[in-house]
Formats: structure tokens, sequence, C-alpha cells
């Protein structure tokens, strides 16, 4: 396992916030706030950890950049054996720069264009999720041009709610996702393209489900259709969704292996996974200032430009001071200095009394769908991110430069 | 006047979507799409019927930078005499650089870092609109070493219910901004910062208000405290908040200027307005193409991170096709390519059926909050931006490169 488990990533230690062995306030007053930090040590722990749960399948874990696709963590990844859940020319682009291989990776997405279907297809990916089946003759369309036979897994929709925030819900019938089963089988059963192998199934359920239930039922009727249907699959791809604890604690992911590994380990057939959350969500804090306090706010130089998740989905993110106190609390509301109501980070939060204008707080669990989200709304600068690994701490994207933005 | 108002903005020829004189199919096809299209006629239009509204007053319009600071289309605002309304470093830059003068600039919000303070105290902008007692003595500090006397405008908080989505709504009590009445009044009466001059009051309550009243009673609220409070205002900043249509029909800006201007005239202070959505919102169209249709989806290039309102909001954008058709029609949702559920544009919206893969939508008003709030999510580039005027159109912005964003 190389590294040791015991390093800590995020933890008080006399009262100070620490990232494995550095004082995140002295990062935050050399770097200047706001700005995003990242353990090398937490991203290795989760990525193992999902290995260890689901290794009795040996999965293909491809890492969803989506939730974050800084290449140096990117790196780190592929250094850990991860392939790549892309969705984009860009993410291409990310993942075969930070070194994995094409045959890791797997391209998903309800609207790819041409121009990307080409790339993929030149630069031998292993997979394609088709969504429709008017994708599907694009993809033999270009196929035929490259001379290629070319892997696709249907993208399936078995309609099943998993119980979580409707704008991250994606296998229900009413989503723009996937192939309605019915579709899907006529697909595999009569697909005549010439260039296309389909291989099996992709499922994705949503994000952040908290019942591996909902994993079990979704594969058993995909087996059970399988079984009816006497298809025989390659490959079944289950997508994420694994969930991480932001306000209240989650099965741990063992339980969801639990769930999942009786049901497919016979098959013998391979099995991809796709983490982003799970792996980089806890893996990282928000450091932001508070710039004025005000009535029952506290005024921060972080806003929803930089981390969108409260206001777009009414996440819920803990936010602690980087300096602890044992003294009075009080009750506030976080808020950014963008020009919007809807421009907060945090309601009703218990926080110190001692806490003054100055002082730093950490917005946590901001690695997955922090800095990839974020723009320059009120002409604001995207912030730097920074990976501590033991006592050493490294820029891996700097903070936006005026001129980067005014071209 | 200069140009004539008879020049049309957006408009069907031969059931061909214009822009000004120019046919905007052919502008997609030779750009790529999405692209951000905006007319310049709409723009000077918009502007001129504004001032025209309140002309009795002759009040500093200050185009508010934040609904989009594309720097052509500042200059376009420069030169029909605007000035602005900041909120950031990045603003401030943006304005100068269009050249719009120190003394037409005034710099809002919550949270205003020491290092913005401090540029726009060098480049000697008119006016701060202040949220807080803490800003007012972190600008009288700065202002002590700049040796320089400060203008203020006090924002207060009215405690007025605009009607408006709950994420726009700025002047109610409970919201991060402003200052509380009583306190407004006693820091007026008593400010004894030396570099601190108290102009007058800001208020600005809030985005597409809908009721003409709703500026009435908060400039009835202040007019009677001033007198009572025998208070002498030399400046009062009205904000923004006036309304375009975007789904419904929305009273004329002459009757906020009907409503509003008998109130003010007497006074013979300063008047400031800041519109924003008001000059560029329908100014725009965000153009993109249908990748697939899928059962009642149309799966378009545009997603949430090119234009977030949709998903933010619940905002209403009218969708129509570039090629109009007379022919049946069937109700779709029109959708992007990014992966979440949430990413959606327009739902149940009645389209031709004649509508195929490869067709070009407009999706209208997307002028303000359209650019400004886009971002790199599921690494796609930031769109290009095209100006037309008349038979002309130029490239203002040009389609982010990999390179910009994989640095």
């Amino acid at each position: 396992m190389g590294e040791k488990i015991s390093v800590r990533s995020f933890f008080y230690h006399r009262n100070n916030l620490y990232c494995e062995r550095v004082k995140v306030n002295e990062i935050a007053k050399k770097i200047g706030t706001p700005l995003y930090l990242y353990s090398k040590n937490s991203i290795c722990n989760q990525y193992k950890s999902f290995k260890e749960a689901f290794s009795p399948l040996s999965p293909l874990i491809c890492y969803s950049l989506k939730a974050n696709s800084n290449l140096s963590l990117l790196k780190i990844l592929k250094n850990l054996g991860a392939g790549a859940d892309i969705v984009s020319l860009g993410e291409l682009f990310l993942a075969l720069k930070a070194g994995i291989k094409p045959e890791k990776i797997v391209f998903a997405g309800v609207g790819k264009k041409e121009e990307e279907i080409q790339e993929a297809i030149r630069k031998n990916v292993y997979l394609f999720n088709v969504e429709s089946s008017s994708e599907l003759r694009l993809i033999n369309k270009i196929a035929v041009q490259f001379k290629k036979k070319v892997n696709c897994n249907l993208r399936i929709n078995p309609d099943i709610d998993p119980g979580t925030h409707q704008y991250v819900a994606t296998g229900k019938k009413e989503s723009k996702f996937g192939i309605a089963w019915d579709k899907a089988i006529e697909i595999f059963k009569n697909n005549a393209l010439p260039q296309i192998k389909i291989l099996g199934f992709h499922v994705h359920l949503g994000s952040q489900i908290l019942f591996p239930e909902v994993y079990e039922s979704a594969i058993k009727k995909v087996l059970e259709t399988v079984k009816k249907e006497k298809i025989k699959l390659a490959v079944f791809d289950l997508g994420g969704g694994f969930p991480i604890e932001y306000e209240k604690s989650v099965p741990p992911i063992k339980n969801f292996a639990r769930a999942i590994i009786p049901l497919l380990k016979e098959l013998k057939i391979k099995i991809i996974f796709e983490p982003g959350r799970y792996i980089i969500g806890n893996s990282s804090i928000l450091v932001t200032k508070i710039l004025y306090l005000k009535r029952d706010f506290v005024i921060v130089d972080a806003g929803l430009n930089d981390l969108l998740r409260p206001s777009l989905y009414g996440a819920y993110h803990r936010i602690v001071p980087l300096r602890k106190s044992l003294e009075k609390t009080f009750v506030g509301n976080v808020v950014g200095p963008i020009c919007e109501s809807g421009d907060f980070l945090g309601k009703k939060r218990r926080l110190p009394v001692s806490l003054k204008e100055g002082d730093f707080l950490a917005i946590k669990g901001s690695g997955a769908y922090g800095f990839s989200m974020s723009s320059n709304y009120n002409t604001r600068l995207k912030l730097p991110e920074i990976l501590v690994s033991k006592n050493r701490y490294k820029i891996i994207r700097k903070r936006e430069k005026y001129e980067d933005i005014i071209k």
C-alpha cells in the first residue's frame, strides 16, 4: 500500500486547523485568500478504500473528471491506477495529458459533438457510453471514416428514483439521460451498424445516493432483463453516485460493496465504476477570510462564483474556523461578496463569538464540483489550488490574473 | 439622437432570424456554436430610452457591469455617456479601460477588500456605496493614507419586499445588504471620520421589479425620514432593478419614470441610476445547435455552464428556431450536454416538429447575467461574443481555447 494510512488529512492540533503536517493558517497568509486546499493523503486514501472495497470484482475505476479536473490531481490518481470518465474534448485532453491510458478512458454525456467523437476515436478511448440511437449512428459514421471498430455501452434509463436532489437524479424515466429499457434491448439485439461493438450497459443513478439498496435494485433489474432477453454482457458500467459526508454521516463504501458484489461476482464480466465526488469531495477545503461582520452576517471573500453548490443545490458544507475556539458561539449566516442574496455559503451556522474581521474560515467538502463549477462572475478571478503532501505544499493552479480575463 | 430607431434588432424576415441586417444563421455557420450575439442597435435604444424617460432628473446613469462586462459593449455605453456601477477591482479595471471617467464610477458591494478600496481611491472613483460602519472606517483609514476626501453614500436597507425571486431580492431586512434605517441616520448625522464625506443614500431593491409602486414607496420612505430627521441629501442613488420582458410583458420604463420623477424633481439633488439588465438583457441571443433529438428532449450544444439562469433561478428564456416554421409544433424540453438533470434551458416549450439535428435555436434575453455567469464546468470552453451593427458583425470576444484553461 506504500503510504501509511495514519497520516491525517484535516484536523485540529493545538486549536489550529492542519492539512496533513501543514498549518492551514500559514498557507492562507502566504498565498492569500480565497484558495482551494487539497490533501494528497485524503485523495489516496479515498481511492484506495474504494479499490479495496470492490476488489473482489477487480473493477476498472474511472475517476469522473467533471468533479475536479486539476491536472496535478489527475496525475496522482493516474499513479494509483485510475482510469477516467470523461464528458468533453477538454476532459479527454486532460486525462491523456495526465498520462491516463486510452484503454482506461470511457466517454459519457448526452451531447457528444461530432468533433469530440472524432477525437476520442482517433485517440482510441476504450468505450463510449451511448445515450441514444442517433448518437450510435453518428459514432458508426465516424468509425467508418476511421476504419475502426468502436466499443459502446448503452446507457439505460432504469427508471429508479435515487431519493436525491432533482438536479442530480439522473436515472429517472423523465430525465434526459439514457435509453428506455425496451429500446436498449432492441438496439443491443439487432445492432447492424458495422463499426459498432456493443459490449454492455451503463447505468448512472444520480449523486449522493444514500442507500445501497438503490444500486441493488438497479443491478437486479438489469440482470433479470439480461437473463430474460438472453443477452450476453461483456461489460457493465455502474457509474458513480457514492456518497460522502457533508452534513450527516453516510454509509461507508463497504456497505455499498457488500450490496453490489454478490450480484456481480459470478458473472465474470468487466465491471466499471465512475467515482468522482467520493474521491475528491472531502479531500479539499475552501479557505476564506472574513471581510466584515455585520448584524448576523459573516461576509467572507469567497462567493458563489467560487463555490456554487450552496446556491445552486442548496448544498450544505461545514464551515469551521482555522483557529478553533472553545468560547461561546453565535448563529450567523456566512455569505460572500457577490451582489446577490443567493450568494451564501452557509445559513444559520454556529460560530465562535470571538471571530473577528480578518480571521479565516474553512468551507469543508469543497473538492468536488467546487473549482470545476467556478466562474468569473462579478469579474472576479478564479482561485488558486494548493496541494499538500505531508509537510510540503505546492501551487497546482495559480490564481487567475486580470490579464487572463480581460483579453 | 444620431442613429435612427427604425433599425430592428432581432426579427424574422422571410422566416429567417435576423440581428439587424445580418442573418443569424450565417454567423452561426461561420463562427460555430454556441455563441452570444449582441445587437448594437438594441443596446443604444435601451440606453437612450432610459435616458429619455428620466431626463427631467438629468441623472447619472451608471451601467451595472455585473450584468455584462464585455469591453466592447462598455465602450458603446461609454460613448453614449454612461457611467459605471462596479463591484470589484476587475470591474474597475474594465470600466477605466473602456474610457469611463472616474467621476462617473460608483463602487458598490458588501465585500469590498482593502486592496480594492485602495485602488478605487487611487483612481479617484466618484463614490463608494457603503454597506456597513466597519467598511466606512476601513475606507477612512485608507483615505487617510492617501490624504484624500472620499465621497460615500450609505446603502440603506429600506425593508421593502419587491415581490421577486428570493435570490435577487436585496432590499429586505433579512438580506445581507445595506445598513438598517436607524443606524444609517445615526452614521449620517454623527459622522466624525475625517476623510469621509457622506453625500446621501443608496437604495437597491432587487431585480426585475414589476411594479413602479415599489420604487415609489421606497423613495417616499427615504424622503419622509430625511425630512423628519432634518438630513440634507446631496445624492440619492436609486440602484437598478428595472424589468425587461423575458416571458411576460412588463411595464415600459416610462411608467417607472412617471412614478419616480415627481417625487425627486423638486429636490434638485443628484440622482443616480444603475441599470444593467434593462440595457443589455434583451440586446443578446445565445445561438445554439441541436445535437440530438431524443424522446421529448432537444439536446443542444449550450449548457448551464454557458447560461446558468434557468438552473439557478428557474429563469424563463424564450427559445425560437433560427428558421421559422409555420408547421405543426410539439412540446419539448430544451436541455444542454452537461451531465446534470439541472442542465436545462427551457422546459415544455412549443417548437416546430420540423426541427432536426443540426438546426439552430436562439435563446432570447441572454445578454444580462449570461456570459458574465458562465463557467468552464465539464471542461467546456467559454463562448465567443459577436457584436452586430447594421450589416456588419465582429467578434468582441474569441471562443476560449483549451490552452487557456489547461494552463
